[in-house]
């Protein structure tokens, strides 16, 4: 996948995270996946359609990671999984697709957002019907780790 | 949600499942989803998202329904849930609320489509972030059951 299709998450993550969770995420270096498991323990996927392009985004957590961005965002401390960070998961997934659909569309790519999902639980075997290879962009903060995948297919 | 944004679901599993597997499936009562599992052993899931409406489709199938299915569509006898399995699933879900996408267009309602994402496995944990309720269509078929998923959020 062409770098400049990966530039608008990257940005998108860091602006969300320092916004809303004041958190400063340090990527790491994008890699193709590999394997066919989520990664974290909840994981927020959503559908991005348009007509030139099509394609999901995925963000997996691990348990430090999540109950602290949570924790910063609602002011209040948790420490399992519970619906609201299960909630919370699902509205960052939103605001970080919507950041880079912000930016594709200076780009001259349109692309509207379907409905968040979230998936709970680790290693859940999921796969993506995808033509192009998915990127997976690790980000390390200082509680703990998640990634962010992505693949966009241009259309034939 | 509207009748009218449960028809064009319903119109379309009949005609992909008729044309492409040679199976004709009675549909029971639609009802709302109250848990949040997923309902049998492959689950199909793909965004769908327009400037006006978005939302997700989802089809979940049992065993003996999807074996059946994929041994009719491919001409070949099917008896674990494989990765041939898998990805027939992801073209099912495709071609689904591709037809469906046809007749909300002709509604006035234009939508694109995501990837479609297959999970594999029983009673997964996947709420989805939705603002109307999740419509769940069961299906019956000589060989097994299966049920369509849908929710189509109004944009504000």
């Amino acid at each position: 996948m062409d770098v400049k299709y990966i530039n608008p998450f990257l940005k998108s993550v860091a602006n969300v995270l320092e916004t809303m969770a004041s958190i400063k995420p340090n990527p790491g270096k994008p890699y193709a996946r590999q394997d066919r498991k989520t990664w974290g323990v909840v994981t927020g996927l959503i559908g991005m359609a348009g007509e030139q392009i099509n394609g999901n985004m995925i963000l997996s957590f691990d348990k430090a990671s999540i109950l602290t961005i949570v924790s910063n965002m609602l002011g209040e401390k948790f420490v399992e999984i519970d619906d609201q960070v299960v909630d919370a998961t699902g509205e960052l997934t939103n605001m970080i697709s919507g950041g880079a659909k912000a930016d594709f569309s200076e780009l001259g790519i349109n692309m509207d957002m379907a409905i968040p999902v979230v998936l709970v639980g680790e290693g859940m075997e999921l796969k993506q019907l995808s033509r192009t290879p998915i990127i997976v962009i690790p980000f390390e903060t200082p509680a703990g780790k998640f990634v962010v995948e992505t693949n966009l297919n241009k259309k034939a």
